[in-house]
């Protein structure tokens, strides 16, 4: 069996050393176009083309990410394997991402650690939580998470999905018929939501406007899902108060991007849920094993559907 | 019936009304020495010793917060009931508090977003969870819940009180026996003790030397825990890598205190977990019809324990 990794930047020696110690009489390879034998699976992260191409073999390729719009805007044979990572230690960082953004807009711990730093001793008088209503769009395995960890700090929590879900003590809805009324619900908006082409531009000045007044923002699912200009003109006009960005459109955010220098945007660059090596690893080394002795496998994507 | 609200600063008019409403047929006054008729109980915070040397008929006396130091440093008569708050909605404030405080530390967020305020995409590493334990001293109902709040996001998590206690999947220390191994075990420290003569001054040079390199203190519990200078001493010798303090000796801090300026510290103003009016009048109401009607009544005071 022969396994090639191919992921964008410097050689990833450390995955390589990884996966070897977890498959031991597997071949690997790092692919390289044009010199990489035909492989029996991939291990990649926004592959080229080209690999797709020459790589005419593949049973299998196992995204070490949660999101794999950045696999099947490839052309793709239409019975290749797309496996998507299940979790691997990505939902808790995501909760902790996400609560850690709502508890500080919640808390207005900006404004108080401001007072602080100009040596005044700020009081402030206490929010209310029922007045934080926090709607996550996307329910998967993140999205589920999230919601749950957001509600044991006893926030209202509203859910918004495709198909219909049930979490207890979240109010779900799903579909078009039931975005609306998740809008008219949600001040903090949580978005989750895989890359597709009915969910890219989502986040735009009409959807927007429909949160409540006041209403926060915190994208940790691409930057495709938000239209940059309708979130600045909000931002503006005041009916939203801010909003955390973890993901642009491009990656790293141009230079020149509006959204560096803005007051009521807390950016930061792709970090919510990281892909941790050692889990990934494990992951995909017994989603491989049991491929090759003829078992089913979580993770992977419908490709009509795009998740 | 008779009851008086004392509390430092303007007239709490807010909570006159609230008690009013939600203890119709009871009189009540705001006290003011030498001119409130004699009570059958109170409704305080930081109360002076005149308030107890002349209401003789108090068969109770209520707190507004959790922490009683304020009430046990007075001079009390052996038979008065001291009452402390029970969670209303402190439990929550202070989990999102910590656990806040917890995850910005160990996410690294404010070297993140100084270096994304720089204009710069800064990729770091991901550190490992299993290499920042959490301990709280402190296993009360404040204590309990940070403990499970911080667990939900799978740090290990350490606790230490006076007498033995069980949290489900918490490392439970107790006692001066279990104190070294406590600190041993523990990064991050969160300070949930109550203040008495025996938790003065226990986060000091000794103590907090025996946390692990890199160590964090979150002290939300009372100022008069921390020897200040010991926290500096630590902080600028590199064994400590910061700490997030809301509770201060004295209250504002004042303005030449060395805490202020120091790079490693994170200061908020005594707002971990306000008191909410409405859930703090429905309680002590319902205490007070409890004690009418002959009942027992939860949070009563240990005066010789201390809290």
């Amino acid at each position: 069996m022969h396994i090639t990794i191919c992921f964008p930047g410097p050689k990833p020696l450390g995955w390589l050393a990884g996966f070897q110690a977890a498959l031991p009489n597997v071949e690997f390879s790092i692919w390289s176009q044009g010199e990489t034998p035909m492989a029996d699976y991939a291990v990649v992260w926004s592959p080229p083309q080209a690999l797709i191409d020459e790589q005419v073999q593949l049973k299998a390729l196992f995204n070490i990410g949660a999101g794999v719009d950045g696999i099947l805007k490839l052309s793709l044979p239409p019975d290749l394997k797309v496996v998507r990572l299940d979790d691997a230690g990505m939902s808790v960082q995501m909760a902790e991402f996400v609560c850690h953004a709502v508890i500080r807009h919640f808390r207005e711990f900006d404004q108080v650690e401001a007072a602080m730093q100009r040596g005044e001793w700020a009081f402030r008088k206490p929010l209310l939580r029922r007045d934080f209503p926090v709607g996550v769009m996307g329910l998967g395995v993140l999205g589920t998470r999230v919601a749950k960890a957001l509600q044991s700090f006893e926030f209202p929590v509203l859910g918004w999905s495709r198909s219909a879900k049930t979490i207890d003590g979240v109010h779900c809805h799903h579909g078009d018929e039931g975005f609306k009324d998740f809008l008219a619900g949600t001040r903090v908006l949580v978005n989750l939501l895989p890359l597709t082409a009915e969910t890219e531009n989502i986040l735009n000045r009409e959807t927007l406007a429909q949160l409540m007044p006041g209403g926060y923002v915190i994208n940790v699912a691409r930057g495709a899902h938000l239209v940059d200009e309708d979130l600045l003109a909000l931002l503006d006009s005041g009916h939203l108060a801010g909003a955390a960005l973890d993901v642009f459109r491009e990656e790293p955010l141009p230079k020149e991007h509006a959204f560096w220098a803005h007051p009521k945007l807390q950016l930061t660059p792709h970090t919510s849920a990281r892909t941790l090596r050692d889990e990934t690893i494990e992951q995909i080394a017994s989603k491989i094993r049991a491929l090759e002795s003829g078992q089913a496998i979580a993770g992977v994507v419908d490709a009509t559907r795009g998740y």
